[in-house]
C-alpha cells in the first residue's frame, strides 16, 4: 500500500525519511547490537542521542544560553497544571487570553492554584479568532502572561505577540513550534507537544527561561519541579526515549530544509495555497476570521455538513485523509504542519476545485 | 552487527520478534497508508491498536471488571505523586515499607501531601532485604498500604505480600510486573513503569480498583487524576500512541510464552542458574539476602571492585553488555526480565565460570 497523504491535527503526518531511518535502525542502532528502545537511558549511546536531539532544538529554535530545554512527559495538559505550580507563587495571579478550547483547558486547569485573570475571550464567537485585547486589563503584577500562540481546533493565529513588559510570556505552542522563526528572549516560557510539529506523542518540550526556576509550589510533584528537570538532565527519572530519538531525526530533517526560516516561506505557500481555493469558492467557506488565520490548520465548511461528510469521504478515497474538523467546530480540517510536503497541499486544493465544480 | 545479550535494568531487551515487526510497519501500518505514530489517536484505526494493548493487559494479568487499567505517562516517579494525590483523602494517612530506592523515593514523595507511617524499612543495611515487617505497627485507618514488590538497584523482591485487611495494598511493581502471577484482587493499585516488562519507556501502566477512584485531592492535576483518566479511556489528552503499539507488540509475544504463568518457570530457572554459580563459587558474592533474592535483577560482587570492573569489560567483549551494578550498589547486576533469553542467562554463567577459573 502506498502512503497517504495524511491531514490529521496530531499525532500528525511525519517525514518519511525519519521513519525510513528508524526501520532501518529498529533492531540495532549503530554498532550497538540494540534497539535505541532497548538502551539504558544513562548509556554513553542513548546520551549522545539526547544530547543531539537537544543541541537541535537549542540549534533550529536559537535558544539562548539563559534558557533551560527540558524534554518531558505528559503533553502540554500536564503543563497546564506545571505552569502555575511553577509560576504562581509570587502575586500568586496569572493573566491568560483565552483563544481556544486548549486555552480555556489551561486557565481551568491554573485555577486550581491561584487567581486568573481572563485578559481576552473569544469563546463567546465560538473561538473563531484571536480576541483583541486592551492592555489596561493586563496585571503589571502577574506571574505570568498565558497564550496560545496557534489553536489547533478552530484555526486561528496570533500574528502579533502582546506586549506584556516585564511579565514573562508564557506560550503554548503545540501546533505551530517551529514552523516558523519565534524570537525566544521574548517569552518566559514556551512548551509544545510534540505530535505535530516535533515528533510523536509522548514527548513534550518545554524551553524557560533559567531565572523562573526554582519557585515551584511545595505540592509541586517532583517530576513537573522544572527546576528539578533542569538540574536532572531532564533524567528524574526514565524518559521517553525512544521518541526523543524520533524527534531527533526530524529535527534533522527539519534542519535539512533550512530551519523555522526554510521551512516558514513553504508553511506560508501551503497555506495560501488552501486559503485562496476557499476564498475564491462559492462552496467553500473559512470558519476563522481572516486576520487571525492559522498556517498550520485550515478550516473550512461546504453549505451543509452532509455534503462537508461527502466532501472527506471522497478525499478519503483519492489518499487525502483525515480532513474531517474537529466536534467543536464541525466541517472540514486540514492540517499542514512541517512534515505535509507542497505536493500533499496541491492535490487537496485540485480535490477541492474538482469537488466544487461537481456541486 | 549481531544483536548482545542486553542486561541493561530498564529501558531493557525487548522480543526481538516485537521489534522486527515495528521495523515493518514503521512507515505503512496494514493498509492505512501510514506509521502508527503518524495517527491520529482518536482514529479508528489506532483505537483498534488501543484497545487490542489493553485487553492483552486484562488477560494476561487477569484483570477483573471492578478493575480499571489506565495506560499513562510520567513514569512510576510520577505515579509516587499520583498515589497520594488520589488515595490519601481519608484519614490523611499511609503506611510504607522502605524497602529500596525507589520505595524511599515514593515516600518522601507522598510526604508533601499527608502523613507518611514507615511500618519497616531495611535502608539501615542498604536494603539487602526486605525488611522484616510487625503488623502492630500497621495503621488500620491509612488510607493505603505501599510497597515496592522488586527492588531494581538491590535485587531483592518481597517472597509474601503484607497481609493488610481492608486497607487497600498499593504495588509499584515497576520491575517485575507480568514476570510471575500475581493475584490482582489482592491489590488496590498496581501500577508500573513499562521499559522493564511491558515495553518502551515513556508508558505507565495503572491497575486500580474502580471504589478507589474519584476521591483525589483538588489540587491533582487533571492528567493525574484517575477517575478523570478511567472515564476518557485514558485519553484526557494525546496518549503516547507508539509506546503502546510497541508494548502491545511485546505482550502478544508474552502471551505466545504462555504468559506470567508460561514465563514465570523460565525466569525462575535463569535466575536459579545464575545463583548456583554465585553460591557455588569462591569469587563472587550475592549482595542480597538469599531469602529476599529478586528473580529479574541478580546482584553481586567479586573480591574488589577493580575486579568487578573487570568482569563487566571482559562481558562486554563477548556481547554480554551493561552488567555494570547500580552506583549505589556497586558491583554487577544482570537484569534478566521476561525478554532475555535462556540462552543469554546461560552466556552468562558459563562467562562467570570462566572468569573465575583465570583468578
Amino acid at each position: 500500500m502506498g502512503r497517504v497523504y495524511n491531514f490529521a491535527a496530531g499525532p500528525a503526518a511525519m517525514p518519511l525519511e525519519a521513519l525510513e531511518t528508524a526501520a532501518r535502525e529498529m533492531t540495532c542502532y549503530g554498532d550497538t547490537g540494540m534497539s535505541v528502545m532497548e538502551m539504558s537511558h544513562r548509556s554513553k549511546m542513548y546520551l549522545a542521542i539526547y544530547d543531539e536531539t537537544v543541541a537541535l532544538v537549542k540549534e533550529l529554535m536559537h535558544v539562548p544560553d539563559d534558557y533551560a530545554i527540558l524534554l518531558l512527559q505528559g503533553g502540554a495538559t500536564q503543563q497546564f497544571a506545571a505552569v502555575p505550580m511553577n509560576l504562581m507563587t509570587g502575586s500568586g495571579r496569572a493573566d491568560y487570553i483565552d483563544s481556544g478550547n486548549f486555552a480555556h483547558g489551561a486557565l481551568v486547569e491554573a485555577g486550581k492554584y491561584g487567581k486568573v485573570n481572563v485578559v481576552a475571550s473569544s469563546r463567546d464567537e465560538n473561538y473563531r479568532a484571536i480576541p483583541a485585547w486592551d492592555k489596561a486589563a493586563f496585571d503589571p503584577e502577574a506571574d505570568y502572561f498565558y497564550i496560545t500562540s496557534n489553536n489547533t481546533i478552530f484555526g486561528t493565529r496570533y500574528a502579533a505577540l502582546p506586549d506584556t513588559g516585564s511579565v514573562p510570556l508564557v506560550a503554548d505552542m503545540s501546533s505551530n513550534i517551529l514552523s516558523e522563526p519565534y524570537d525566544v528572549t521574548k517569552f518566559g516560557v514556551i512548551f509544545a507537544g510534540a505530535q505535530k510539529n516535533i515528533g510523536p506523542a509522548g514527548l513534550t518540550l518545554v524551553v524557560a527561561r533559567k531565572d523562573l526556576l526554582g519557585r515551584c509550589m511545595p505540592i509541586t510533584p517532583k517530576i513537573m519541579d522544572w527546576q528539578k528537570q533542569a538540574e536532572n538532565g531532564s533524567m528524574i527519572n526514565t524518559p521517553p526515549t525512544y521518541a526523543i530519538y524520533m524527534a531527533g531525526l526530524c529535527l534533522k530533517w527539519l534542519k535539512k530544509q533550512g530551519g523555522a526560516e526554510g521551512i516558514e516561506p513553504v508553511n506560508i505557500e501551503k497555506a495560501n495555497m488552501l486559503y485562496d481555493v476557499i476564498d475564491n469558492s462559492r462552496l467553500f467557506k473559512g470558519t476563522a476570521d481572516p486576520a487571525s488565520r492559522s498556517r498550520m490548520n485550515v478550516t473550512f465548511v461546504t453549505d451543509s455538513p452532509e455534503r462537508d461528510a461527502e466532501f472527506v469521504k471522497q478525499a478519503a478515497a483519492k489518499g487525502l485523509v483525515n480532513l474531517k474538523g474537529h466536534r467543536l467546530v464541525g466541517g472540514i480540517r486540514a492540517s499542514i504542519y512541517n512534515s505535509m510536503p507542497v505536493e500533499g497541499v496541491k492535490a487537496l486544493a485540485k480535490f477541492m476545485k474538482e469537488f466544487e465544480s461537481h456541486v
